[in-house]
């Protein structure tokens, strides 16, 4: 930090002086149609005025303020990555700004979030995302705004560093377990298609069949949605199946407790007719009846880590890796039995 | 908003003149001693020099920004406030900050928030909280911010305005539910002691006994704590009652889930050998294996009116009444069956 001579101009002072909001003026700087003209004129008139510099060619002071950002806050496990990133701006003395960009709202909504940003002057930003476009981090790079994307769905080629989880592992280490428990016929329902996460899991399931010479039966595959109506469907027909599988490992546990559901409907208890075992670790894979066995997902070190590694990039230092994956690990609860025990 | 003709020194301009983060100026301003006194001399000065004045004596363009603030991120009701809060801002163009008053920080986690509240202006702050101390009320009012409280605790009297629920009116539906499905011994786990919700709901309870002639017997009403390990605590001693109850009503869906854990190890299917009915409305309370009977209660619309209730504190307009409580309402799944059929 220079030790400048005279305060930089601030986009509030403009927007004070104008009798304007402070998005108001965002949007005159960023070129928006949706200003009144005489509302325009008067806010460029101010900035020539005081001498506004945008940030990047100014060096203003740190707000102490840094985006989360959403596509929504549906996901459960969206509190789990809010909770570590507000643990880690915390001890640094930093806030969290949480926003979602409404996948609804389309590129008006991402459009708003970039002029409130630009408006107030974050120091960076964590995206959670299973897509970050170009055009945002086109507009990101343009602002002049470190970003970090936290990304449990697992894209491995983005041109900024990314938090994820290694999936492949954890799919192996659950597969493993369940054949160690003597299955052999072990259904997959798995997650959304076309996202790599789901991918990974998928492939990290044939991989511990191969390791223990299982052999893949396509059959034994049902495609999920990642939520517990998918998963119910899913095990409702693995559960018809002529030969049923012993075992369900799901890409989820909200799929997981779907799972649960079908074999209730289908009169099997677990684990007694059926062993399931999810995967994420959320709260509620400890509160199912019985408790889920399931893959462990560090989200909320995730989102601290995150925080942390753009704490980094705001200050100018370098991160490690473009890449981080943070382990997984299974976690045993009481929905596996060892067949023939 | 009055057409100032100049802008307002921002406590940002000051800290990029004297070279430190902003949180530092606001140190200076609440007059902490963690201040370097060089550091406390230059700053001093600044403000003098560029007549820094604080908000309310000023007339401050809004920032665009709201403080949301929990005691910690670990309630599952979190993440639907926060849903509820984001999208009423979100459509007024402004942002959300979300921090936890973390209660293991204590009283220095708190004033710590505080001076991140006076350095970056926020509009206004919502407190998600079952108990606004009369220090941080009293710091709030100094601040000039403008405050709601969302109190799912349902804490009556408050100064300021607060966004509850019907818990009362919630508990004696799902009792006369109950009644009505011909179950005369139901088991009531109660909430935390000490907290009005609890009090509200046990009060309920008993009401819609009263109201039907059952017999209130204390021995079917065990306390919990609101989480998973007390329900299934109070599950497993009112299931080893030598007299059981036919149906247990927890008064959340954590302790629900609890119950079924309990059924399920002494060897009761729900709703065949056990009726359940939870309060909340979680989305968990969907994915339980039957699908739960529940409360509904409409956290996320509580966090939306919260935050078009302090919408309108900002603009200086009035509220309709200090304290609104929104309606529960029964969701009937799968977990209650009618006894005798």
């Amino acid at each position: 930090m220079q030790g400048n001579t005279q305060p930089a101009v601030t986009i509030s002072a403009i927007a004070s002086a104008a009798g304007v909001s402070v998005p108001t003026v965002s949007r005159v700087l960023n070129g928006r149609s949706d200003v009144a003209p005489a509302t325009r004129e008067r806010v460029e008139a101010l900035l020539r005025e005081y001498g506004y510099r945008r940030r990047g060619t100014a060096q203003p002071a740190p707000s102490g303020l840094v985006d989360l950002v959403f596509n929504d806050l549906d996901s459960p496990w969206a509190v789990e990555i809010i909770r570590g990133v507000e643990e880690a701006l915390n001890a640094e003395d930093m806030s969290l700004v949480l926003s979602a960009i409404h996948r609804r709202g389309g590129a008006d909504s991402t459009r708003r979030w970039l002029d409130a940003l630009g408006a107030r002057v974050s120091d960076g930003a964590i995206l959670v995302t299973t897509d970050l476009d170009s055009f945002l981090h086109a507009e990101l790079q343009r602002l002049n705004v470190p970003v970090v994307v936290v990304d449990p769905a697992g894209v491995p080629d983005l041109e900024v560093p990314t938090i994820g989880a290694t999936n492949w592992t954890g799919a192996v280490t659950a597969t493993e377990h369940l054949i160690q428990q003597n299955h052999r016929r072990i259904g997959f329902v798995a997650g959304r298609p076309g996202l790599w996460c789901s991918r990974a899991r998928l492939d990290g399931y044939r991989a511990g069949l191969d390791a223990a010479g299982v052999a893949f039966d396509p059959e034994l595959v049902i495609n999920g949605d990642f939520d517990y109506s998918s998963g119910f469907a899913a095990g409702m027909e693995l559960l018809t199946h002529p030969e049923p599988p012993t075992a369900i490992f799901a890409a989820s546990d909200q799929m997981a407790l779907g799972v649960y559901e079908a074999a209730r409907q289908r009169g099997l208890r677990i684990p007694d007719d059926l062993s399931v075992v999810g995967f994420d670790d959320l709260p509620e894979a400890g509160w199912a009846s019985p408790p889920l066995t399931t893959v462990h997902q560090p989200l909320s070190a995730m989102g601290s880590l995150a925080a942390r590694t753009l704490v980094r990039l705001i200050r100018g230092e370098s991160v490690e890796s473009p890449r981080i994956e943070m382990s997984t690990a299974l976690v045993q609860r009481s929905s596996v039995r060892a067949l023939g025990s």
